[in-house]
């Protein structure tokens, strides 16, 4: 088994751990801001941590008020701009802590006036050292280079964090068991692969809170799979990319219960127009009914849904790429730590 | 010849008439906000539009100081957030200010406490009269469904309001000559483009002010020649996206003279390790020697370039498609006016 399909497993415990050990921490900070509420969020990031903030964007924003930017990290590296962030909170978010640019950007965004925290694994990394809080996802060393459980490590700390930010009851206690009902669906989604192994690329689709999830998939399928993934929110795709999809066509759809679901059933339906292949993540029947192909999800609120959601993509890349006889846990061109600037 | 190419062929006029007729209202406008400055400015918009306010947000962020966030409009559609938007500037990006979501988003920013700002083609559009000022875009109608002169337009829209805001010496009325010795490239981009008659996937990487010409230039390939075309950041590229380049694999990059330069170059010599194809526009006469082939581009400083170089890929689209034997100004499942909720 490859360490990526052992991480993937691995994510009920991490999560359970996680909340044990940081949800005291969380709750502390969250009360200072509400003291002292920020008026602006800027969350820095890149990779799939990127995708995490990106899911903290809409949470926070659905759920504080606080308007969330997510940062430009050349503005800071590379023009090395003096922003306005007094009363701002800036969030870096990096599984290793080492990201050099993410560390410029938080380093200047701390002379700017900003209040700065990180969400890393590593409690001893630079990142974790040069914020003035840090928030720590207790889910071991993750030895795979495509990222899942510290992925889903980072959306739960946003959850977190939005819970004791915007005084909400969601029940993020449920979790961990959320996230063990969706591992069940691994000889689901082993079955379903066999087809996809000649897929050459597609385009993967989520919008709201399961936007993040768009992303995620889509760099797995790229890092894990060498497919070429687009991914996009069910608006924007209609706005040009659509064009490019023909009969065939691959799209994956993240078509969780709640406001964006009929949108998304909506697409669904124009694709089945085109004759695209789709493959609907749902855990609504008619949704799931107007895909060509569906993994059918257990019940659970939308906002609650992004980390179980994530699950069967997690699955379905890692297992792809066994399919393919790739080794997802090193992929070609990468290595565990990207120090860009 | 396709609208399209008629259309691009246009945009030294219609630069030029934009900044004749607008600066003054624009001046004014930056003058009542240097005297009441935005804590955050907020660009809302879909499609082309949005990667015009991508490149508004790395040129407001580094020549105002202001911090910018891209809007998510689900937030104010779909979820109904109220986020605290007091003492925020909300901008409206929209060539037919009849983007349903768009006009939403804006409604709800100024209930939230924004002043907002329209930037659209339509002075009589549903956008313009909304919100509480509206620069337009003098270029005409813009008849193909493929966006070109209005991008252009909305980039000399932020470039006049950042030149303003800032009290910036910025030489835009250098951007029609500009323009138009971009244009003068037609003959050797109509040369290149047969070599990808059948490409069928690609990756754009761009950075900085020139981040959102990479994203122009792929949903231009993705809705007139049907090219699965990624976007990304010069460093996302190398966090996961990179694994999918093989020998030959195609990646466009736009390496304008700057900051960003330097990173773009190491970038075209990994590319060239992994044996990718690469296409660099580019004045720098060592960069282009690091790529595959080149579109060499008139000298220019990197603060104006994003217009003279998002040409010869306006070009390249339109002339591609005219290869395959597509129509630009038609694409499949597409009109000119696309309304999502």
């Amino acid at each position: 088994m490859s360490l990526m399909l052992s991480e993937i497993e691995q994510q009920p415990t991490a999560i359970e751990k996680t909340i044990k050990r940081e949800s005291k921490k969380i709750e502390r900070f969250a009360a200072r801001l509400r003291a002292n509420r920020p008026r602006l969020i800027v969350l820095v990031a890149r990779g799939s941590s990127d995708n995490a903030a990106l899911f903290g964007r809409y949470l926070l924003e659905t759920t504080t008020g606080i308007p969330v930017s997510l940062a430009a990290p050349a503005v800071h590296t590379l023009y090395k701009a003096k922003l306005d962030l007094r009363e701002s909170l800036v969030v870096g978010v990096s599984q290793s802590g080492e990201g050099v640019d993410i560390n410029l950007t938080l380093e200047n965004a701390k002379r700017c006036g900003a209040t700065t925290l990180a969400i890393t694994n590593e409690a001893e990394s630079s990142m974790a050292k040069l914020c003035d809080e840090a928030f720590l996802i207790h889910a071991g060393r993750e030895r795979s280079v495509a990222a899942t459980k510290t992925y889903t490590g980072q959306l739960l700390i946003f959850h977190l964090l939005a819970r004791a930010l915007s005084g909400g009851k969601e029940e993020l206690e449920r979790l961990p068991e959320f996230a063990a009902e969706a591992l069940k669906l691994k000889p689901d989604v082993a079955a379903m692969v066999e087809r996809y192994a000649f897929m050459e690329q597609c385009v993967v689709v989520g919008r709201g809170l399961n936007y993040a999830n768009a992303y995620e998939f889509a760099i797995k399928l790229m890092e894990t799979c060498y497919v070429v993934a687009e991914r996009f929110s069910g608006a924007d795709f209609l706005h040009g990319p659509i064009a490019m999809v023909d009969s065939g066509f691959p799209v994956f759809v993240f078509a969780p219960p709640g406001p964006t679901l009929k949108g998304m059933k909506e697409l669904l339906t124009k694709l089945h127009g085109i004759g695209a292949e789709t493959l609907a993540i749902s855990g609504d029947a008619s949704t799931l009914k107007a895909a060509s192909r569906g993994i059918k999800m257990p019940r659970v609120d939308e906002l609650l849904s992004p980390i179980p959601y994530v699950i069967p993509a997690q699955l379905f890349a890692a297992l792809l790429a066994e399919a393919k006889g790739l080794s997802p846990d090193q992929p070609r061109s990468l290595s565990k730590v990207t120090k860009t600037v």
